[in-house]
């Protein structure tokens, strides 16, 4: 027990974060969560809450949640933090029933992938005549091509960026919270504005998610035979769930094609190149990719929050 | 020792595969070659040829070759197997040269990712007058976005598919002696025409990577900081040598913007259901490509030649 104490100094302190956590949605992102919670020890009690029966069953059997529910309900008023991991388009909808439950110094977060039009509902519709659970807007950059609880993993967020909203009615003190809820986690932190992040998302996954799936589209039968594994890279997003993506660019659609248009200029201007056999241009724009790829790299090594 | 013939019981016929190698370029690719024929004991003696003093000796540190030489000459009269491992422009050069020192039984063989102009060539440069040794394409489909015999690896052919030319002057007696030694690497085998295999590369790698250096040219600094496994995957192949891939693109040109014409119009019809707001017909177009991502795998986990 000495040991066990010595090792793991802030075991307490961190056993102490949430008295209750509920967690809306117990998919792949909302087990997952639930698994990490419970495995970190950072709640006593993890309420679940979704649509179909058999998620709820499924993560209750991965020990994600300790209760489950079929609706949003009054087994939630005394928790500390709630997390919408529904689809996109439930989002404010669960946001808005739980504040006639939640007490006014709960916190709501989310794990939505998109987020400008998702925040400015949800500030339309918070009541304004008596306070409520302030809301927090989040993207966890993390997740997996697999779907479901049987997919979850309590790890699936350790050392991946967690993009925090800034520009919203909360209060730092409830952004400062939300922020060491998904540390606990493992996350690294980044703030931006729901515009911000809606931009930046559409260019680092939502175009590229659309290029792997137009990949994936041009190849034949016959080319796949050959097909290597830098084929299988870049086609592995193309592999993502079809009705979870048309919904993500959907509430993302004028980003989308803004980042869609960024990305096609690029690709035709090499085309064009090719096409006019300028060699030492088409040599000079790869080059500059490669310094892209080694930024990447780089930022990706310092970052740290 | 009566363990190690137990379990190896082929060693002797390995070892008797080639009396001497030689290989022409000591780059990544010829390297590896090297240390495989070296490590499987697949050869006597390894000759290596290079125009760089450096490379040269750093394939000599790694243990890839066992003499170097600057030019080919006659140090090769005796090669029973010459692998012509240089950048494209070179090889038709490199082959046209050996003709004149190699004995007629010796086999030639490349491993250039791409192939119709340089068979063309080669057949048309092959001396009519006076047998010669015949040359087998081959394109193994192995590599790294590392270049240089320091980046080598013995084991970079384990499970690769390698492609072979079928429509050639070359004999099926020669073509089944290159097969064998390509297998030996631990190489899968396809047969294709130098126009089917222009065709398909052009698909499953050329036109990938220049999607991926476009993916790495449309994104900016502050998005860079975002970016998670997703957007890594995507822009990898973006990292590879631009003066290389600037060659290859050349050599392949036509069946390259072939290419990339099929994948634009694939991205455009994406494009334009966003714009139209076609909801259930973009999930339509990302479920085909689940299904082409999903034959993919299927496709590589069944192949084996």
């Amino acid at each position: 027990m000495w040991l066990i104490w010595l090792v793991h100094p802030r075991r307490e302190e961190k056993h102490a974060l949430y008295q209750q956590v509920g967690i809306v949605g117990v998919g792949l992102i909302g087990a997952s969560i639930g698994r990490a919670l419970k495995e970190k020890h950072l709640t006593k009690r993890v309420i679940g809450i979704g649509r179909s029966a058999s998620s709820l069953a499924q993560a209750l059997l991965v020990n994600s949640i300790d209760e489950a529910h079929t609706r949003i309900g009054p087994e939630i008023a005394d928790v500390d933090l709630l997390i919408i991991c529904t689809p996109v388009p439930l989002v404010v909808d669960a946001v808005d029933r739980a504040w006639t439950i939640l007490r006014p110094d709960a916190l709501i977060t989310d794990v939505s992938s998109t987020k400008s039009t998702i925040m400015a509902e949800i500030e339309r519709r918070r009541p304004k005549d008596r306070p409520v659970a302030e809301f927090v807007g989040s993207h966890p950059m993390a997740g997996s091509h697999r779907r479901g609880p049987e997919a979850s993993r309590p790890d699936l967020f350790e050392n991946h960026t967690c993009i925090i909203m800034n520009s919203t009615s909360a209060t730092p003190h409830a952004r400062e919270k939300v922020k060491a809820f998904w540390r606990a986690l493992g996350m690294r932190l980044e703030e931006m504005s729901p515009q911000e992040h809606d931009e930046s998302v559409a260019r680092i996954s939502h175009v590229p998610h659309l290029v792997s799936y137009a990949l994936a589209l041009s190849a034949r039968e016959r080319d796949l035979k050959v097909a290597g594994p830098g084929f299988r890279d870049t086609t592995r997003l193309g592999g993502s769930p079809p009705a979870l993506w048309r919904e993500i660019v959907r509430e993302n659609r004028s980003a989308v094609l803004d980042g869609l248009d960024g990305y096609l200029a690029e690709l035709k201007q090499l085309r064009e190149m090719i096409e006019k056999e300028d060699w030492p241009g088409l040599e000079n724009r790869l080059t500059d990719a490669n310094q892209c790829v080694e930024r990447l790299g780089s930022v990706a090594s310092s970052k740290s929050t």
